[in-house]
């Protein structure tokens, strides 16, 4: 069904992937037992102090059920979307007939608020049913309707129902009939990508290619001349749905159609529409060897990740749109770096993968999840980021207007509640993440315990059991289950962060250099493997102290420290206030301890540094130097986990006495 | 006239002080030959590429003389009047028959727009007359006629010419007629203070009581419940002049006018706001002996120079309703610090000096003088900031939406032009500023090279010149001329920067310690002084290393060069770029070198520092440490004389190596 194209491998899917890993079944039960009900709560505004959701209301009023207007932002639909998604990876690997009934019935709804044509969205079949289609720039229509799509193919891949795909199968069929290049058609694209991936998604389920073209021609239509948002506007009436009046000439570089997706260089613009937007051109290079896709898509990422990412994952260095500003600009403290974000680099290096097997794209799909993404989440599972800051002051982010974007805590639900529901989806389909498998290679992308059923290109199927406790040890173990032996290539990511320090054994045996063969971050340990062969891999993980590009303003004279694939902070509740008045000695070592007390047991890392003194200071804001600071001890817990012992300053980079 | 308070000093009328000073002449020439023309054409929307002004268009149309509708800022207004106050100063100084007929036919052109019945306007008497005083929280119309009082009182001391100040005395009494507590008046007062600083000048040249009665009422009023601005917008339908429909609750803290004025210690809401109105506050309190008002002005002023100053002299941390944030945020690249700030700075420092000789407040005066004032003009005199950062990235303010306010270059005018007529005013009254006087003492409060005709309360006359080489030599020298022996004080500011170092010689011989005696920062030598008299004073112009307040987050591991009262700065062109990159050594010795090819002359501070190497890196963002530096040479400029050579980068704050 799958073109020829450039994709090298397939992904391992998560429902052939049983996690059992110390580290993420906490995460992944949080999900499936708190996220998912509290979310379909807040969905149905059940939950208090939150902002109201609405978005089941919109559906009902929009289906008939009862009386009401439209509530919540033009994209609300798209949350009961993302949540169903969500909802659709857990019931593939977690059975939950309860869970199951509820979703049916929202499915149902959804159906019932679909027109005759195919056409769904609340928003315009309350609000302004004459509207449709008459600012695809700010109204998110095909966005929403990319994230059902999703949603459809989660949900039939998870229970083997077709209601929901059907149902956008024919919204597919009735977008197919109204966009295109052809006469009478819409030369149009959405303001915010995302219809493109899922149509590509849609087109591996139903093996429909008109789906797959319909992605193609968005993707290449894109920052065609002349441009179709900025005529739109002008068509109509230079107006805007966000503001009143006549507004000015929108820029197309924040919906990334300055210029046609093949010209583009640079990352600009929003950031998670970005991303959505990468991710859908890597979908299309791999499926239809394109070429000069493929070459975009490396020059954007190579620029994203080299020149624009916070050394968390987070991406968008502005909150003014939410977006990218420029080269080396990271501030730590108005950063952006939304959530979503940091899920869409995940989907673009997790898709780049799958076209080459170089560990710059899981080293940074790893990067962003265990640090930006996993970070985002309260451990109670109720309270998330939308931006994940580098440093945090708290009465700054109360009162100086330029950081009111910069929470302290982690909210409840937000009136724009993207995030979290983007978090339950990554989360429930973690197992996609792990592998990778083509003809003769097995690829091991991230280092979680589970127990994947692989089946190779060449028929051999193998069960590997793969045991660890990473990110805290460095220890992991396949064991191979073979009903018969079998010749193919292990390939064991060796993450960057390890320098090379990795170890690694078969059968007990240290396999020395020459026995294996590192190619772009893999080990390759091609044999003939039998029922019971064991690989032990051990990477060094070291404390390290990191530096940032002299370019990057921001972190000039400071360093972060960094354990294996988790970024390290300090925060108040260890380290008293005035986070920047400590620094550590250029050549500091850090011990690593595991404080099983510390929510739910983490390394921590302790170690000495200094803290300017503040008993020699009385009133003064100036004065000539004296700089007395004595030493303290130091102790950094991970990013991920900041923000759940209450309010404090929080800080990642850290200055470096010389 | 003036009434028994708690005045213990009169500043020496700049008219009394003739300039003759190597440093001031040049920036006082160039108001008075290039801002004060300059300023006129962009008044008269004579300024290519500026946005256009309109202001006079505006009074020409209220007038009658043409037809046309209102153009720019409800406020505009005010640029003529700071533009006919600066021209008022000058006159008094320095004759102009050509400036002074333009003046006069501005004034007429004023006064023929003024209504029968003293209300002036042109916003309202243009666009909205029926709205007349229905918006006093958005719409300025006592700040305008506060400032066209200001410029008529100054015009008058200029000129001798009454017709300006007899048409203000017409407007202040109408405005007299409408507020105050008696019934039937409108109980209000404006949402920008400027009014009640320029009704207490009005008294103090007419002795018309009814006018300080006036201010007093205005001062008082401000922040009692019920809130008058919150009720004022309720009345109004909850409408703004700046946003269409309806708004939100306004915040009278925004305008201080949360708590009556007595109530307020900390300095909160817009700066410029804030430090016009603490400054008619120690009016009051100087002219009524006001202990509660003077009480608060020690408050007010003890948080703001202590706690929300620049080392620069500036005031406002967030561009967001250019005000104050909250104690201790000083951020030196998001800062704003608006040149206007720092002139209401000086005006507050000022009138406070009047009442306590303390170097406290000269000291700040002569800080946002010296550096945010001067360093907000072009050395062309025809470019200004309006914000004036500390340090500054120009891609950043080109491409960080968030730092967009903050200019790397100076603009030719704003929209919005109060800072360069602001500039203007002060700069034309400079010699105001220089001396005190009362019975039996005379204060040098600056050390500016002038001859001044001073009378002491006593009676007796002195003549005082001073010549000095200051801010590049801490030499001065005072010679007296007296008519007879007169035995008064001679007390001089010996400057908190100078750590004490000073040497005070009479006639040559120095002073013993106990020849002169040390109050709250000034010398004071009091003897039978006789014609012929000299007194030399010699301050330690060392370069200073200056560290902020641990608790000012932004400035951490930082510190700043000054010399004197000067702030100084590093530029790229230089040092290169990256000037994050560099440090310095916490016992940095720089060497201060005149250099006379800078831009008119200036003192320069050369020493040694460190640059992050970059040689090192490739194409990496992050890394373990290396941190490699090579020593560099390391320049560094007054912060006064940034930007004039041309955009690049600018730190004051430098990185300190330990």
């Amino acid at each position: 069904m799958i073109q020829a194209g450039l994709q090298r491998t397939q992904p391992v899917s998560f429902n052939q992937v049983r996690l059992e890993d110390a580290y993420w079944t906490a995460y992944t039960k949080l999900v499936r037992e708190t996220v998912i009900p509290y979310q379909w709560d807040a969905l149905n505004d059940r939950i208090e102090g939150a902002e109201p959701s609405h978005a089941i209301r919109n559906f009902r009023i929009a289906a008939g059920h009862e009386e009401g207007s439209f509530y919540g932002f033009v994209f609300q639909d798209s949350d009961l979307a993302k949540w169903l998604e969500a909802v659709g990876y857990s019931l593939n690997v977690h059975p939950n007939p309860e869970l199951e009934a509820i979703a049916d019935g929202a499915i149902d709804l959804v159906i019932e608020a679909q027109q005759p044509d195919g056409y769904l969205n609340t928003y315009f079949q309350i609000k302004a049913p004459e509207e449709r289609w008459t600012n695809l720039f700010d109204c998110h229509e095909l966005y929403c309707a990319g994230h059902m799509i999703e949603a459809a193919v989660a949900y039939y891949d998870g229970t083997g129902k077709r209601k929901l795909l059907d149902a956008m199968c024919r919204f597919a069929d009735y977008i197919d009939s109204v966009f295109g290049t052809e006469p009478g058609k819409l030369r149009g694209y959405d303001g915010h990508q995302e219809i493109e991936l899922a149509l590509v998604k849609l087109y591996k389920t139903t093996g429909e290619e008109r789906y797959l073209k319909l992605a193609a021609y968005f993707i290449n239509e894109r920052g065609q001349e002349p441009n179709f948002l900025i005529a739109e506007w002008e068509k109509r009436g230079r107006t805007s749905h966000w503001q009143a009046g006549v507004t000015r000439k929108p820029d197309p570089a924040y919906n990334q159609a300055h210029v046609p997706v093949r010209e583009q260089e640079v990352a600009v613009g929003h950031s998670v529409r970005a991303v959505y937007m990468y991710t859908a051109m890597a979908d299309l290079a791999a499926l239809t060897g394109d070429e000069s896709l493929l070459a975009a898509c490396k020059k954007l990422w190579d620029n994203m990740v080299n020149k624009q990412m916070y050394i968390t994952g987070g991406i968008g260095s502005t909150h003014h749109g939410e977006a990218f500003s420029f080269d080396y600009d990271l501030p730590n403290d108005t950063v952006y770096a939304e959530t979503c974000a940091s899920i869409g680099l995940i989907f673009f290096a997790h898709r780049m993968l799958q076209i080459e097997a170089d560990s710059t794209y899981s080293d940074v799909l790893e990067r962003a999840l265990y640090n930006n993404v996993v970070g985002s989440m309260q451990q109670d599972g109720k309270h998330f980021f939308y931006v994940n800051p580098l440093e945090v002051w708290p009465e700054a982010s109360r009162k100086n207007p330029g950081r009111h974007h910069v929470k302290a805590v982690r909210q409840p639900w937000f009136g724009c509640s993207c995030c979290p529901p983007n978090v339950a989806r990554i989360l429930s389909s973690l197992g996609e993440y792990i592998y990778g498998v083509n003809d003769n290679t097995v690829y091991t992308h991230l280092y979680i315990g589970s127990t994947a059923q692989v089946k190779l290109g060449s028929g051999a199927a193998v069960e590997l059991k793969q045991e660890t406790n990473y990110p805290w040890h460095g220890d992991i173990t396949l064991t191979l289950s073979l009903a018969e032996a079998a010749n193919f290539a292990l390939a064991l990511r060796i993450p960057s962060w390890s320098e090379g320090k990795a170890e690694i054994r078969v059968n007990g045996e240290t396999l020395a250099a020459d026995a294996y063969t590192i190619d772009k971050g893999y080990a390759y340990i091609t044999r003939a493997w039998v029922d019971g062969d064991k690989v032990e891999l051990t990477l060094a993980l070291d404390v390290q102290l990191i530096e940032a590009n002299p370019l990057v303003r921001a972190n000039s004279g400071k360093a972060a420290l960094q354990r294996g694939p988790l970024v390290y902070c300090l925060e108040e509740t260890d380290n008293g206030d005035k986070l920047a008045g400590i620094s550590i000695p250029a050549d500091a070592t850090f011990t690593a301890r595991f404080d099983d007390s510390l929510l739910g047991g983490a390394i921590v890392l302790e170690g000495e540094g200094y803290r300017d003194d503040q008993s020699t200071w009385s009133g003064e804001l100036y004065r000539p130097v004296k700089r007395q600071s004595g030493r303290i001890p130091v102790k950094a817990v991970p990013y991920s986990l900041w923000g759940n012992r209450g309010e404090g300053e929080m800080a990642v980079w850290l200055r470096v006495r010389e």
